[in-house]
C-alpha cells in the first residue's frame, strides 16, 4: 500500500465538515477527516467513494498521514470544544502548521488562539463561512482572517471551494487576526435583522390581507424577481408550499413560533455597543427572537388581554405594494447598520478591512446574498472609506424613494395592533440620521443637573457646567 | 491630642465621597476620608468643619486611625482603579474587615473581587447608589450586596444616610454577591430608557406643537401632577426655565445634541441578551445616545436629503394629551422590562431578589423615582414572583387604557418624520407580547431551510427537521 499524504485535514465530520471535504475533493484536493465519533468516520469513508477521501479517529493516523507543513480544518462547535481540540493537536504541531477555525468561533477568542499558538510559530486563521450545508457543499462564502502570507498558503484552495458571483469567488483575504470572525459575526447579525423583517413582512399580509400560503408563495417569488431578490426572500417562497409531512397542513402552520438563536446576532449587538454604533435593527431582531421564545406568557397576556384587532378595509394590492417597499426600505437599513459597524471596527481593531471586498464576497453562497450587495459593493468602489451609506448619493436616494410605503406600513400596524419592531427601527434610524437636531441636549442637561457630568454648546468650544436650580 | 478612631473611611473624596462623608457624620458617624489628591484632602478637612470629620492622604494614617475591625467605602472610577485600590489595600487588610464598593462596577467584577477577598477572610460588598450628588448628601437609594451577616453591620448606618419614602429607608439587603451591583446596573438600564421617552415627548412637542421653552416647563410641571409624576419629569420641567450664564437663550437651546454616557446601560442590555431576556426599550435607549453622538453625519445627511417636514393642523392641546398618555404607557413598558429582566437574574445567579423590595427602595432617593413605583411595589407584593407585570391586572389595565395615545402619536411622528424609536419599541413590546401567535415560525422554518437548525411543532412534542425542497 502506497504511502498517500493528504492535503488537508478536516476535524470534525458532521454534516458541514463533510460536505466541506466532499466540496474540496470535488476540487482536486485531498482530505482526511477526524472525529471522536466513529460512525461518522465510517459513514464519510463509505460514502467518499473516492481515494481523495479518508477518515479516522486515531489522532496520530490523522496527523502522519498529512502533507508537511500540515494544514488542518477545524469545524467544530464555537466555544470550549474548540480550545480543547488545539490542546490536544497543539503537541503535535510544529513550526508553520497552519490550524484554521471554521467555526462560528467570537472574535475575541479567536485573537486569543491566535496569539497562543504564534507563540510557537504555529498560524492560526479564523475563517467565517456562511451557506449552510448547501453552501458546504457547493460553495459558501468564505471570510478568512490572519496573517496575509498564511493566507497565500489556502488562497487557491479557498477560492476553489467558494461560491462564485459574477465568475468570481467569494472568498478574498479580509484583514489580520479575527477580521474574519468578525465580518462572519456581522454576517450573522444582519441575517437576524433581515430575517425579522421579512418575518413582520409576513405578519402583515397575513393579518391584513388574511393571504394564504399559495398567496404569500406567489408575492414572495414575484418580489424575488425585484429589487428584493435575495436569498431569504427565495427560500421564503418556497417555504409556505413546503407540505407538512405528518398532518395535511403546511409544515409553515405547524411550527412553533418560539424562534431559538446561536447567539451570533447577541454578540453584533454587544460589540456594536461597545463601540458605540447604532444597529437597532439588529437589536431588535435579537430582542424579538428572545420575546418569541416567552410564549406561555404570551398565550397567558393574550388571553387577557386580547390581541390585534384588524379590519383591514384598504385594497389589498396597494398593501403587498407597500409592504414590498418598506421590506426594501428596512433591508437597506440593516445592510447600512452593518457596514457602518465594519467600518468603526476596522479602524478600531486594526483590521483595515476594504467594504467593497466584503460585499463582493457576499454577493454569492451566503445568507444574506442579495442583489443589493452588487449596489453596495459599488458604492465603497467609489467611496471606501464612506462611514455610513446613508450618506452616498444611491443609497439615500433609495430610502427617500421607499419611505412612503413605511411610513404607511407602519401606521397600518400600529393601527391595528401588529407589531412590527424592526420595520419601525429602520424608519427610527433613519428619520434620527437625518435629523440635523435630536433631543439629545435634554439628555444632556438632565444628566449636567442629577450627576454633574456635563455637556458640550453649540455655539462654542469647551465642556460645561450648569448650577441648576436643585430640589431636593 | 487624643486618639480619635473614626467608624468609617471613605477612600475617594470627589463630590460623591464627600457628600456622602457629610451625610454620614449628620446622621452621627465618624468618617475619615482618603485620598491621594492632596487638594481633595485638604478641601474636605477645610469645610468639614467638624471633628466628625478628617481626611489624608497618608495610607498608613488613613488605616490606622480607623476602629477595628475596620469598614471601607470606596467611591472611585469603576474598572481598574478599583482593582488597584484593592490590591494596596489588601496586604493592610485583616480576617473580618470589611470593603465596600459603592462605585458603579460591573457585577462580574464584583464577582471577582468579592470571591478574591472572602479567601483572605476579608469582607466585601458591592453597593449601588443613586441619586447623584445631591442624593449622595442629603439621601440615596442605596442597593447593597453581600453575605447578609455582613450587611448586618452596616445596616443601622446605611438606613440612617439614605432616603426615606413613607418615612421608610431606601435601602435594604438584596442578596448574596453582587446583587446590589446587578440591581444598580439595570436601575441604570430603566434610566436611559425614561430619559430616552422624555426626550422624545419634548421632540414631539417642540416641532408638532411649536411649544416654547416656557410652554414646555407649564406642560412638564402639570405632567409631574399627575400619573407621571418622578423625579426625572420634575427635572425635566426646571430645565426648561434655567438661563443661560453666557447668552440670552435658555441653556436647553445652547446644550449640543451629542449624547454621552458612562456605559452602564450597555450592560444592562448585553446580560439581557446573554439571558434572552428582551428588553428593545432600554437597547434603543442606549443605541440613540450613540446615534446622538454622531452629529457630524447628522448634519450632512439633513443637508443633503432633509429633516422632517411637520404640517401639524391638529389641536395643541390633544396632542399634549395624547403625548402624555404615550409617555405613561411607555414609561411602564420600561419598568416592566427591568423588572423582568431581575427576575431571571435573580434565578440564574442566585440572588433570590425580592422585587417589592427593589421597587420599595426605588421611591426615594434614585433617579428613577417615581410614583408609579408604589403600583410595581404593591404587584410584586401580592405575586412576588410576578415573570412580567403586562400579567398583573392592575398593569394589564393601564397599558390597555394608555393604548390609544401611544398608538396616535407613534402615527403622528411616523407621518411627520420625527423619530420615536423608544416609544415605537415599547408598543411594539406590548403587542408582541400580547400575541398569542409571532411569526417567529417562519424564522424557525428559514433556519432549519438553511441550516438545518431544527424546530419545535404546535401539535405535538418533540424535535424535527424538514428536508426542505432544496435549491442552489
Amino acid at each position: 500500500m502506497k504511502e498517500t499524504k493528504f492535503d488537508y485535514g478536516m476535524i470534525g465530520l458532521g454534516t458541514m465538515g463533510c460536505n466541506l471535504v466532499y466540496n474540496m475533493s470535488d476540487n482536486g484536493y485531498t482530505v482526511i477527516g477526524f472525529d471522536k465519533n466513529r460512525s461518522q468516520v465510517e459513514t464519510l469513508k463509505k460514502e467518499a467513494g473516492t481515494e481523495k477521501i479518508s477518515a479516522t479517529s486515531d489522532l496520530n493516523e490523522f496527523l502522519n498521514t498529512l502533507k508537511t507543513p500540515k494544514v488542518i480544518i477545524m469545524l467544530v462547535p464555537a466555544g470550549k470544544i474548540v480550545d480543547d481540540v488545539i490542546s490536544e493537536l497543539k503537541p503535535f504541531l510544529s513550526k508553520n502548521d497552519l490550524l484554521m477555525d471554521f467555526g462560528n468561533s467570537h472574535f475575541t477568542d479567536t485573537n486569543r488562539r491566535s496569539e497562543q499558538l504564534e507563540e510557537s510559530a504555529i498560524h492560526f486563521m479564523g475563517v467565517g463561512i456562511s451557506g449552510g450545508e448547501l453552501g458546504a457543499r457547493h460553495g459558501p462564502s468564505i471570510m478568512p482572517g490572519g496573517p496575509k502570507k498564511v493566507y497565500e498558503r489556502v488562497a487557491e484552495m479557498l477560492k476553489a471551494v467558494s461560491a462564485k458571483a459574477n465568475n468570481e469567488p467569494c472568498v478574498t483575504w479580509l484583514g489580520p487576526g479575527s477580521a474574519g470572525h468578525y465580518v462572519k459575526m456581522v454576517h450573522n447579525g444582519i441575517e437576524y435583522g433581515l430575517m425579522q423583517l421579512i418575518a413582520e413582512a409576513y405578519h402583515l399580509l397575513k393579518e391584513c390581507a388574511a393571504m394564504s400560503n399559495d398567496e404569500l408563495h406567489t408575492v414572495f417569488s414575484k418580489w424575488n424577481e425585484g429589487e428584493l431578490q435575495s436569498y431569504l426572500i427565495e427560500i421564503t417562497a418556497d417555504i409556505f408550499m413546503q407540505k407538512d409531512e405528518l398532518t395535511d397542513s403546511r409544515i409553515i402552520d405547524r411550527i412553533l413560533d418560539s424562534a431559538k438563536q446561536k447567539g451570533t446576532g447577541a454578540w453584533t449587538s454587544e460589540d456594536a455597543m461597545n463601540l458605540q454604533v447604532p444597529i437597532p435593527v439588529i437589536d431588535i431582531a435579537v430582542s424579538m427572537r428572545d420575546l418569541s421564545a416567552y410564549k406561555n406568557e404570551r398565550e397567558v397576556a393574550h388571553q387577557n388581554m386580547g390581541g390585534s384587532e384588524v379590519k383591514f378595509t384598504g385594497d389589498k394590492n396597494d398593501l403587498v405594494k407597500w409592504v414590498e417597499q418598506a421590506l426594501y426600505f428596512s433591508i437597506i437599513t440593516v445592510y447600512v447598520q452593518g457596514m457602518a459597524l465594519l467600518q468603526v471596527a476596522s479602524k478600531k481593531y486594526k483590521y483595515d478591512l476594504k467594504l467593497e471586498d466584503i460585499a463582493a464576497i457576499w454577493r454569492g453562497g451566503c445568507i444574506i446574498r442579495a442583489a443589493l450587495l452588487e449596489d453596495i459593493r459599488s458604492a465603497f468602489s467609489k467611496q471606501p472609506d464612506l462611514s455610513n451609506l446613508i450618506l452616498s448619493v444611491a443609497f439615500s436616494k433609495k430610502l427617500m424613494q421607499s419611505q412612503e410605503g413605511i411610513r404607511k406600513v407602519i401606521q397600518t400596524g400600529v393601527g391595528f395592533g401588529i407589531p412590527v419592531p424592526a420595520m419601525m427601527g429602520a424608519l427610527a434610524y433613519f428619520d434620527s440620521y437625518r435629523s440635523g437636531w435630536l433631543p439629545a441636549n435634554l439628555i444632556q442637561a438632565q444628566r449636567d443637573d442629577f450627576g454633574a457630568h456635563t455637556y458640550e454648546r453649540n455655539d462654542r468650544e469647551g465642556i460645561f457646567h450648569t448650577h441648576w436650580n436643585q430640589k431636593k
